[in-house]
């Protein structure tokens, strides 16, 4: 596993242009307050199986499970032309997977759940974070904290994508109105885009 | 590693009494940004390694570094009764060792920090969390997210705990006056105290 043995890579710390994705089930601590724990983890598993292996085949670099969150990135440690689209195209293909494990969760008799899903293009400290006993090759910077604020913004079924992302995409895609967001730190208003499909 | 090939540990999920620690560097984002790569892995990496071997020493199972951040929980997947008085020893050794960490930063140019710590007790999902590509022993509840918040209130060389870590307290500490808090997704407004030491 690459990220919890990154020999090779650069040990002190690279300044990487990366598209950050961060997605998060709507409501997962109330609807996990209502199932036995082996059904919480039965549906939280089935999700993040579906989900890793989507990211890993649109080659994502998986930083972390957090409960139910994902944290990836798109461009570190390998960067290519196409991070932005294949960050964006990825999330499509993550909204798209839900109605197949809702259906299976439906069979079992589990809660149907829905994702909301942040993408953010920008530049991250990227490096091997940690102490001797434990280290991990992770990101830092005020990206990580901008794509945070747009996820906690995403309504379920929902792709929102940063300016920043949107600048950096090749490819067509069909995206809704702009919204405007307050985020902590930043003075001018940040705006978002849902992405809706790709342009055919 | 325990965390990433938990062997012999409950597979299904399992419900857990435990006291959860987050903490994280104030301002991190902002000081990373006046600094070169290496100089934020230098620092990042420093004080990740003084709270690792702190955190270790008081038996206490780090989950995650998400960048800056760290989150630990005392009481899975071994139970103590002593958890919760284990956390608030830690965090007291925590913030005693940033003199330390700081007077190796000014040495060599680098920036002073200070870390927020928050604590909270409750009953948590834990469980082999992931995909069979990537799995490892995580945390899910409500209890999680509450514990997220109080972080967010808490201020540089500051111990902030919950009224519920407050009472599981076997050991006596100084504590300065509560604070409320309003927490997303809770009606009532949560209690919160300043851990200030151990009673002498």
């Amino acid at each position: 596993d690459i990220l919890e043995r990154p020999e090779g890579l650069e040990l002190g710390g690279d300044l990487r242009r990366v598209t950050i994705m961060m997605s998060d089930i709507r409501g997962f601590t109330t609807i996990s307050e209502q199932l036995a724990p082996a059904q919480v983890v039965t549906l939280i598993n089935r999700y993040l199986g579906a989900m890793t292996d989507i990211i890993m085949a649109h080659q994502g670099t998986i930083d972390e499970f957090i409960g139910d969150a994902i944290l990836a990135v798109f461009g570190a440690p390998q960067r290519r032309d196409d991070d932005a689209d294949r960050a964006v195209r990825c999330a499509l293909a993550m909204q798209d997977a839900m109605a197949d494990i809702n259906r299976r969760n439906r069979e079992e008799g589990l809660p149907e759940i829905s994702t909301g899903i942040a993408l953010n293009t920008g530049d991250v400290i990227a490096g091997n974070i940690g102490s001797e006993r434990r280290s991990k090759y992770g990101f830092v910077g005020h990206p990580m904290n901008v794509t945070s604020r747009i996820e906690d913004a995403s309504d379920g079924g929902e792709i929102l994508i940063a300016a920043s992302t949107l600048e950096a995409l090749q490819g067509d895609y069909r995206t809704g109105p702009g919204r405007e967001l307050k985020v902590k730190g930043i003075d001018e208003l940040l705006t978002v885009h849902p992405v809706l499909g790709e342009q055919l």
